[in-house]
């Protein structure tokens, strides 16, 4: 018997593949199913996460430079440890690299990751380095660190909290079909010079992105904790649809609310793509979605870039988006695009 | 210019990309340059190690099954964290696939993975999964503790110091001639049937490699704690320069003291290598190599798996071996196979 990957899906798979494994460790506070693990070695909480990035399917060169690869490798994972409400510290980073790359090409890769750990302030601790047979692949772990009370979990959403996100969404989409619009004239025809239009903004936040430190030392100086937070790397949707499952709650989204920068919303109805579609599923934003108890309110008054976009409901009531013509319609998360 | 990466090697290549990394977080206790990062978040220090395997570089799935796969997958990367001395507690594992494997081939993947934790006592508490153009690819962070005085680096050795290693060499290092032969002649002829000799000693040593948990238990039973370690992944000579040059010393290995298996040596000399070269040189043994103040030689005299195969010199007098004819050789690494 042969079961194909793409009939489970990516979460699927994950909860096939982990059932099984018994905790062993008192050191072990929460594992698979959050934007990070959880341990405790006796003083802080010590939060870790891992991404894999592979040429090809998280990336292309032909128009992702190697500096800006290096940054975004990084800078995507420590977004997932300031969706716990942490704060990195470390990364290991490991490399496989065929030998179509020059040791110069991988000094371009590393000034990337050197200048995401001058922003973020994280130390580059180790790592491994590899042949590959064919193309780059670039894998982050980042370590961070949080006291209990610090940590935000997905699952601590309850009916009336309010739903906010941080930034704008849906330019990091628009921005990659900015891309690969040009890449597929280039490919036809290699003496055509790319048109980006000037997208500066809708370019940086798919070349570029940055992870929302900002946000969570604002929080620290706001003494405001979440009651949930998750980072939008799947897209609002579906990353929305995870910590409504985890906290066992419903959500209702309104659309007038959503926050999309005024070149997403240009680009979007130049690629004919409703620019509500791509804040709603585009991914890539690295945002902080989450949720505060109705008395915090006040505190993210001032906070300039974040914006309440709606409420937790019960869960029967499900996970909704509320158009701006008022009328209701579910919220489902679009398929796993790489098998 | 173009430089190849090649003509660095691999730990010239690390040292160039990891230059100018600053340090920025007290709790960063150690970077690069050890078997294990070590981090202190006020507690006992977290220890942590990443290992990126590739098919066709690092296993070669005609004759790696794929649960051993997963089982050594994670024994390999535990190796580096028992090499410091600490006890491992968790992993995270990022896999990428391409879909030439079904769900099944996976579980069978994540068996092996859930066996090592099993046998090892960690538990995996997170990861990423990918899809991949071609191949499969397995990365591994081990993270582990120990308190400051349990911790063992690479650099503490001091000339007198008694140099010892647990186990016996070279045996993967055989194994893997075996079974490459046999993966030879199958792709010569597919009707061929293979003919492993019942060799299921430097079999094992190849497909099912153990890290050495039991070792790092009996010197805390012994109160032992080792000057300097590291774990034998690249072979004896490679990982004893490493620990010397980190040590600022150098060593004297007797060619007549190191431990080769009955079995290994065997089928070195079938295959026309030196069983001696096999066990300088082999790599993936998964040993410890460490060195112990001479006081302490006591401690390991009972210790049935630890053999003492030289001392250590000043810097000035080199890492040699002495050679069962008395004659002295200098030990220097063979080279990067990957590039």
């Amino acid at each position: 018997m042969r079961t194909e990957i793409a009939s489970l899906g990516e979460f699927g798979l994950i909860d096939r593949l982990t059932a099984g494994f018994s905790r062993q460790n008192p050191s072990t506070l929460t594992a698979a199913g959050d934007d990070a693990a959880v341990l405790d070695h006796g003083g802080r909480k010590t939060v870790v996460s891992t991404d894999i990035l592979l040429e090809g399917i998280h990336f292309d060169l032909h128009y992702m430079p190697l500096k800006h690869l290096g940054y975004k490798s990084v800078a995507v994972n420590l977004s997932d440890i300031y969706a716990m409400n942490a704060r990195p510290e470390q990364i290991v980073v490991g490399i496989a690299v065929s030998n179509r790359f020059s040791v110069e090409a991988l000094d371009e890769l590393y000034a990337g990751i050197r200048l995401a750990c001058e922003n973020y302030g994280v130390d580059l601790v180790g790592g491994d380095t590899s042949a590959s047979n064919k193309g780059l692949l670039i894998s982050v772990t980042a370590i961070g660190t949080a006291t209990a009370e610090q940590l935000v979990y997905r699952h601590g959403a309850r009916p009336g909290d309010v739903l906010c996100v941080t930034g704008d969404l849906g330019g990091a989409y628009v921005g990659l079909q900015l891309l690969e619009r040009e890449k597929r004239l280039f490919l036809e025809n290699p003496d055509i010079r790319p048109d980006l239009e000037d997208q500066t903004y809708i370019l940086g936040r798919q070349l570029k992105p940055e992870a929302r430190k900002d946000i969570v030392e604002l929080f620290e100086q706001a003494r405001l904790v979440p009651t949930a937070m998750i980072d939008v790397s799947d897209g609002l949707t579906s990353d929305l649809l995870h910590l409504c499952k985890a906290s066992g709650v419903g959500a209702l989204v309104e659309e007038a609310l959503l926050p999309i920068h005024p070149d997403t919303y240009q680009q979007s109805l130049k690629f004919q793509v409703d620019p509500t579609t791509a804040a709603l599923h585009g991914g890539e934003d690295y945002e902080l979605l989450f949720t505060i108890a109705p008395g915090d309110v006040e505190k993210i008054r001032y906070m300039m870039d974040v914006k309440i976009i709606g409420e937790i409901v019960p869960a029967e009531d499900g996970v909704r988006l509320q158009s701006k013509g008022g009328n209701f319609y579910p919220l489902t998360a679009q398929g796993w695009a790489h098998f």
